[in-house]
């Protein structure tokens, strides 16, 4: 080959269009190829939906702080997360993994303690997998399937102008977490010190033992919604709202003062000097739900104390827009997370 | 953690019944659990195979002698061959890629053109994955999915004495393969000659380009075969047929004079003072079918050109016998890859 490109010239996403810009779909039953947080697949009426993730040590996940309990765990729950992301129920998962002779059999009782326990916390089944060694550090691989009624999926491309934009929970968490353990392990490999965690499990929790919103998709179906688009946000908010309005052909206001905050995580944020609002707007792995409704449901979300609603969705010529608190408005960047710079 | 055991004293196989051995299967959905080359979910009465593998640099393939297209194709190839060694046609891969930066654009339009160009030879879609960075090496995720019709999977447990033990194809190439290139890349590390793969397309190809047996599945429909046990080689049929003796409670009877060998894989073994039949024994990723059918099925089985019969099951207490050329008796030993080892 002649000719090099350097694959972070297209970003992670512009290299996962160009790579599937050939993909060709021969079977009736594949009903949603990727583009979303899964993809559907007809089985004679019932429909499954199937999504994947591949976590590497050293880039996804850090060892130094991370118990591989919580690892196993979180590495289930991620992907369970892009399930509900397509208002579908996780039923199984296959589950491989690679590592290097330094982990011992205990290292990985430990991990897959975390794998049964995310298991049995979300009623889904182990039935699966691939092991192997790697020449250095761990490897995961997950791949959840889940069923969903006839057409019940939701995908990210349904938006509509003059839908109301939500998120469940809390923004910026995550982030705030894996700030405050990167800065621990340097002042430990630096000086010794022990790390200093004090009052901040919440955004440490966050960070090493999401929870995927499996009680969203419940009141879902209690409350008889449909989102019109979802995702689960686990790059950013600024990131996910824009693959929302991309695949929608849409627009979107949010506003700043919506946004919602934990107490403790904007405390941690601002003695580290760091705005809240970036935080949630740039800050991954919060694997909480992003989606739009219909503003005739807006009677049945207000009633729901986990989902607050921080904007709604305008034509695509209205741009991306945040309102701030002090009533500025900006176009907004997308600045969520990119492995691949 | 006070307990330190070194997994290399468990095996790869030992180690996956440790951590499976208090799995619990919670979905009424989940027919088949680990245990075989794909589990089995029930789709309101249609059903569904999962099969995933795992691929690492370094251990699984060697990018020194392995062109970035081989490696696609045989990347779709061998998670098909488990979907098919369940009595199952494919229909959908998610497939996850990690790799470095030495990785440019082209070279992954290279590897996708393997995978497409097996998506095609097999009429499977690609429907989603995940693509990251990796500090080092290329690594490879394949999820495969299949459907079959209610109770039609394959297990490895369902062979019963006397049935008879078929394999496809022809064994031990892709070990051949892989020691011709292995030595090639020494001598060219050692020296700087360039390889020498004169009269070797065969085994060569076996090793860089398996193909999955479609061609046996389709048989088996068209001659309303149903195996009793089956599953892909990918270790090395001694350890293999071990796997069906253990998990159906029978021994069994190989006869070396059956085995399926190539001239042209026996003329380099010759040349390399190697056994074709020890490369047929202990040589993995042939990726042939190897099951069991009952006797009744010997008038429809023995019609088949691409189907040798090598032997027979036999009651457990029989043990797991082959008898050689000369006629001598020996017990088998698994002497199959092991990549913990």
């Amino acid at each position: 080959m002649d000719n090099r490109t350097e694959i972070s010239s297209l970003g992670e996403f512009g290299l996962i269009d160009h790579l599937l810009k050939n993909n060709e779909i021969k079977n009736a039953t594949t009903i949603l190829s990727a583009g979303d947080d899964g993809a559907v697949i007809d089985q004679f009426g019932r429909q499954t939906v199937i999504s994947t993730d591949l976590l590497l040590e050293g880039i996804h996940f850090d060892l130094s702080y991370t118990p591989l309990k919580h690892l196993g765990y979180k590495s289930v729950v991620v992907n369970l997360s892009d399930i509900y992301a397509m208002n579908a129920t996780p039923t199984q998962i296959v589950l491989s993994i690679a590592f290097s002779n330094r982990f011992s059999l205990e290292a990985l009782e430990e991990f897959y303690a975390g794998v049964y326990a995310a298991c049995e916390q979300y009623g889904v089944d182990l039935i699966g997998g691939d092991t192997s060694t790697s020449k250095k550090g761990f490897v995961i691989s997950v791949t959840a399937i889940g069923e969903v009624a006839p057409d019940n999926f939701v995908k990210r491309s349904g938006a509509k102008s003059g839908d109301l934009i939500c998120v469940s929970g809390e923004l910026g968490g995550a982030f705030l977490g894996l700030t405050l353990l990167e800065r621990e392990r340097k002042i430990f490999e630096e000086t010794g010190a022990q790390p200093d965690l004090e009052g901040q499990a919440y955004i440490v929790g966050r960070l090493l033992k999401p929870e995927a919103r499996k009680d969203i998709i419940e009141y879902f179906a209690e409350a008889e919604i449909k989102p019109s688009s979802m995702m689960d946000l686990s790059d950013g908010l600024s990131s996910d709202i824009m693959h929302i309005c991309k695949q929608s052909e849409v627009g979107c206001v949010l506003y700043e003062d919506k946004f919602p905050l934990n107490d403790e995580a904007k405390a941690f944020a601002y003695k580290l000097q760091l705005d809240p609002t970036a935080c949630a707007l740039s800050g991954g792995e919060d694997y909480e739900l992003l989606f739009t409704v219909s503003q005739d449901d807006y009677e049945k979300i207000k009633t729901n104390p986990s989902v607050s609603i921080i904007g709604y969705v305008t034509d695509a010529a209205e741009g991306k827009q945040i309102i701030t608190r002090g009533g500025n408005k900006h176009e907004l960047v997308a600045q969520g997370w990119n492995h691949l710079k």
